[in-house]
């Protein structure tokens, strides 16, 4: 087994669900799920649907218990880049090489298509109840909810917004990682474990996954987009620097930064060891992070 | 018992709940929770609150049943108007009388206490659990949020966004009104039957009351759009003609208008006779509605 198949996996089990899940551009009025389909549908690597499929794998979970819950992490996921992307925040013209929402649909309906695709998510978890446990659903719900707010990936984006063109510390570096992207790659992994029937202490072996994880994710991105090319990342290399944002190899330097980047990803390997061969597909995707050309 | 005590009830109710479930504005980072409060504290009759703790107390339910549901409505009808306001939808400077989010916070933090008052409301709904029916909660959340989604609110505002300079027709007055703002106050009241424990009659009743009120608070707002006064409105008279919107006097006339409100309140207070005195709250909202002035 290599991570290219368990993305192409996972990619296409997510994928082939969505379009059964969302409403088709056919049905009325088509403009707003075309604006959510555009952005949905982008290429992404659905990182968070494979961590949350692989969580779920490692406890002993089938992808059915969780398989929806991933594909609403996508849309929460794609929801957060469509926002992002808009004037008034960080105002991009491209997200990987294709212009953004607002860019074709106009501000409004890339507005509107992201408050659709956050609100469907929500919408999608509660109607698991028909397979599902009903308790965990609704702490599912309520870890993604948190995740994804003000003491989650919301109050990232607020202190990254807060903190351009200030000095980068840090202190103020780790809050919106951990935040911007930590909480929703963390609540991925162990949403997937609580689904599979995670007991308490394996949910705690995920947690500690998925936050070693979502460290590794943050310094590799700075790193890529220090030395990546362009054509990888979609997006201009060096764009974080020219905003003067805060990145790791801004704080440490190159080397050291893979470093950082390389012992996080072996604690969340040794994190994961307990569940064994069943958590290849976790081992893999830590390993995968470090492998990306940084 | 006259309406004003029943809206002075229930918003003191909702408010002093509202205050308890949300983060402070100490909490970091502050400028969200901040944002947030704004919007939410600005003074809203807390309506669709009223509704659900109405509906609830008519099949016989107590508040607590499903007052952090109507906390949570009130989240997203205040999403819903910070984002409506933004520039690329509507555009407007004031609210209520008072400047719009994003005039006092900036755009990006308007997006952002928009997604992060949508997204605490399924937070407050899931953490209802301890105390609910977990089969009931879940149904709640599905409704609310197919309510407020593409083929609810969010379609509603979508169509209206696309159909401004376009000629009104009556077909496309009553889409946008049936979902712009029709869903969301159907669904109030009706999570208030189901966390009430409604039986499906009863909730049948209270779905029929809550689509005629939707349809009387639409033509009435629409009258009072003409006739109002600017102070009673906080916001411009006359706005929505300027804008080519669809309203209903518009297209009817304003007697025409007055006459199918009229039928409207009626309608909605003969679909909850059943109930008796338990819905004399709901009978007084209703009336309420052609009272205001129109």
């Amino acid at each position: 087994m290599n991570i290219q198949d368990v993305f192409a996996e996972y990619k296409q089990l997510t994928e082939t669900r969505m379009k059964e899940l969302l409403p088709s551009t056919e049905v009325y009025p088509g403009v707003i799920h075309d604006a959510m389909a555009y952005s949905l549908f982008a290429g992404g690597k659905r990182f968070r649907p494979t961590l949350c499929l692989a969580g779920c794998e490692a406890v002993g979970g089938k992808n059915e218990d969780c398989l929806d819950a991933a594909c609403a992490l996508e849309c929460i996921h794609t929801y957060s880049l469509i926002h992002d992307d808009l004037p008034g925040m960080d105002d991009d013209d491209y997200r990987r090489g294709k212009l953004t929402n607002h860019k074709v649909y106009g501000v409004g309906m890339a507005i509107l298509a992201g408050d659709a695709l956050l609100t469907v998510a929500f919408e999608l978890l509660a109607k698991m109840a028909n397979g599902q446990n009903e308790k965990q659903l609704l702490q599912v719900i309520q870890e993604i909810a948190a995740a994804s707010g003000t003491l989650g990936m919301i109050g990232g984006q607020v202190v990254d917004i807060k903190s351009e063109n200030t000095e980068p510390t840090e202190e103020l570096l780790k809050y919106i990682h951990t935040h911007k992207t930590g909480a929703l790659i963390t609540a991925s992994v162990r949403v997937g474990g609580i689904l599979g029937g995670a007991t308490a202490e394996e949910l705690q072996q995920l947690t500690i996954y998925g936050e070693k994880l979502g460290l590794a994710f943050q310094i590799t991105d700075d790193i890529l987009d220090v030395v990546g090319d362009e054509a990888k990342l979609g997006k201009p290399v060096g764009s974080d620097e020219k905003n003067h944002k805060a990145t790791y190899p801004a704080l440490f330097g190159l080397e050291q930064s893979r470093i950082m980047a390389k012992q996080a990803v072996d604690d969340a390997i040794n994190a994961i060891d307990c569940f064994g061969e069943k958590a290849i597909k976790l081992k893999l995707l830590a390993q995968y992070l470090i492998s990306r050309d940084v």
